[in-house]
């Protein structure tokens, strides 16, 4: 038994945590674009990375260095140090050189890039935002703001967990994301900070089944980026720890960074859960349930708040998943259209799942019928502003 | 050695071939919405059908059926008959079946629908359609019409072939599809006709070769139907057949509708070509090419005119195959931009690339310097008159 309340402060929440954003000049008109995030003693850390082929600098660097442990960490927005080869990796090198120089405390420092690919990251800038850092600052917000991209809002959440026992520990956590988030965790950064004293052997295994239920569940619009992390640090300030009690709360706060991404994805207006039940297998649930994501007619589809649900049936079919027209059922909130080969949708059902869908979140149940396999994945419309946001993003 | 001529005449080019559309009610406003293709000689008949588990009622018919000769197509538009059950087939049946009595010459008719998925077929309008069709009209141009869904123009092609000796042979075409087009192949339908005297054991095989590098090519929003049909007709009647001059006439026919079909993508301003070479293999090269036409970020990107050739080789990352940044080269029409790792991105180039963007059909070539795989897939740019088409689609 534990109790889980939010709290304020996002990275900053857990003890010993510090963060701050700052302009290096990378964004126009002196936005924020520089962050850090400063632990007044040693993290055990652990990050997940896209599966691109084409990992950006930044991922390169952390892997060359074997971090295991680490007290600070550099993000800037606007450049993404992607596909710019050994001299994007010697650049991190020069920027977190320069970062211990300055600050004598600062352990292994590791950076992540988010923004444009293919541009060299514009060293001096950055060299230059670093000095004007005070490392003792607890700015969180400065710093949820400054990793933004296309974001239209900064993404943070903050949990205090309090055991039976009355003992406490808190995990807070800041994410960028709007577009080009894809059931494989795209384009997207997330940064947990705890003062758990979570075991560093099941810190990777713990994250990693997270992700699965939360970042691998959501897409906007199909694509997997070259930067995308999910990085956790924990300091054990609390002294405190109970496995069941972090879990939850990691995957609550990973699962609400998750929606507050789908819901602002470029151009969105509504966040949908495609609840995808009786398929073969969870695997095969997943498979359905991210088609139903990533299908730009569905997408159109909820943009144009159309009960098109030959369109659903359509993507279903074509995702490879085991289904049979005779046994499948479909839901929109609680308005069946579709059941068993039996379409149910006359003008009364239409008109009322018309109206589900003008609701901002709502969920769509495909229940295949199969056997038992079951998973949830969040998706959003698309709509113009996609398109103009996407046609026009690096100029 | 062969001679090939466009020529007029579309599905009817071929001897013995004849057509019509006519308006049967299912489209509003007296548009044409039901088609015919009828040959005075027994024709042997081949399909391709959807990969989607959901195959349509009219697919299911055909295999129930057991097709294998015909001399009567029936296709309508605006109505899929997908995921309409027994019911669905049973339809069909009656609808063929009063085709059969009200002309005696008609063998093994098949039927084919493109539309809506999920509403029942308006039966009773196509049967007072059929009742209004004259069998030896040549209307090729009617018929092309009345199978158009969302496109803006009809498709046909035809071609003599002239063999050497001064035999020759007539191949015809018609197709629809505009949008929900992808890599294996969908929302389309396609009609072939030909006086051809094909070997029957092999059209099916020559086909599915030929769709290959055509139909399974192209992709407008990476979605797959219900319905995609592509089926050839051959009667013979030219007693003429050379093997290699027929599958040169039936890909380029192939090759030919697939171009405007992508060209016609629903929205699209722009055709692209990309080429992939340097996979490791064939497959991979498709696998990558696909991939490109699929990204919506890519397709956004082609829409605002913007060489970012960040997302080209994000998305070659993102797909699976084998590629480093070491050995990757990508080239805008004739304008390279990376290459092997160096960034040749500056002004004077991206202004060149940018040019090249402009045009409304071009090439983007990645070579991906592993082994010599190649494949070129053709897609389409995404904009704002997609989103309004499909977001209205049923409405």
């Amino acid at each position: 038994m534990f109790t889980i309340t939010p709290i304020e402060g996002g990275v900053c929440a857990p003890e010993g945590f510090y963060a701050d954003g700052v302009s290096a000049g990378l964004k126009p008109e002196g936005k924020k674009d520089l962050a850090f995030i400063y632990s007044e003693t040693l993290c055990n850390i652990k990050a997940i990375f896209t599966k691109n082929r084409f990992q950006a600098a930044p991922i390169q660097h952390f892997k060359k260095e074997s971090i295991e442990s680490s007290n600070f960490v550099l993000i800037n927005a606007k450049n993404a140090n992607a596909m710019t080869g050994e001299k994007g990796v010697e650049d991190i090198d020069a920027i977190l050189s320069h970062a211990k120089a300055l600050f004598k405390e600062i352990e292994n420092p590791v950076m992540s890039s988010t923004g444009v690919i293919g541009v060299p990251l514009p060293k001096e800038k950055i060299l230059k935002g670093i000095e004007s850092f005070d490392l003792l600052k607890k700015s969180p917000d400065a710093a949820a703001e400054a990793i933004m991209t296309t974001d239209s809002y900064s993404k943070q959440v903050a949990f205090k967990v309090t055991l039976q026992s009355g003992d406490s520990f808190t995990i807070g956590a800041m994410a960028k994301g709007a577009g080009m988030i894809n059931p494989a965790m795209a384009t997207m950064l997330c940064f947990i900070t705890t003062d758990a004293a979570v075991d560093a052997d099941e810190m990777g295994a713990i994250l990693k089944e997270c992700a699965e239920r939360t970042f691998n569940a959501i897409s906007v619009d199909g694509d997997t980026s070259t930067n995308d992390t999910v990085m956790l640090l924990s300091n054990g300030k609390s002294a405190i720890y109970n496995r069941e009690a972090f879990i939850f709360a990691l995957e609550k706060a990973m699962h609400e960074l998750a929606l507050k991404i789908v819901a602002d994805g470029e151009g969105a207006t509504k966040c949908v859960a495609f609840k995808v039940t009786g398929a073969a297998n969870d695997e095969e649930a997943a498979t359905a349930a991210k088609a139903l994501t990533n299908s730009l007619l569905v997408k159109t589809a909820l943009y144009g708040e159309d009960p098109n649900w030959g369109r659903i049936a359509s993507t279903i079919g074509a995702s490879g998943v085991e289904c049979d027209p005779k046994s499948l059922t479909i839901t929109f909130g609680n308005v069946t259209v579709y059941k068993k080969g039996e379409i149910l949708f006359d003008e009364e059902q239409e008109a009322k799942a018309a109206k589900v869908m003008k609701k901002s979140s709502f969920s769509i149940h495909c229940d295949l019928g199969v056997a038992e396999g079951s998973f949830t994945a969040y998706g959003c419309d698309l709509g113009y502003e996609y398109v103009k946001i996407n046609a026009d993003y690096r100029t």
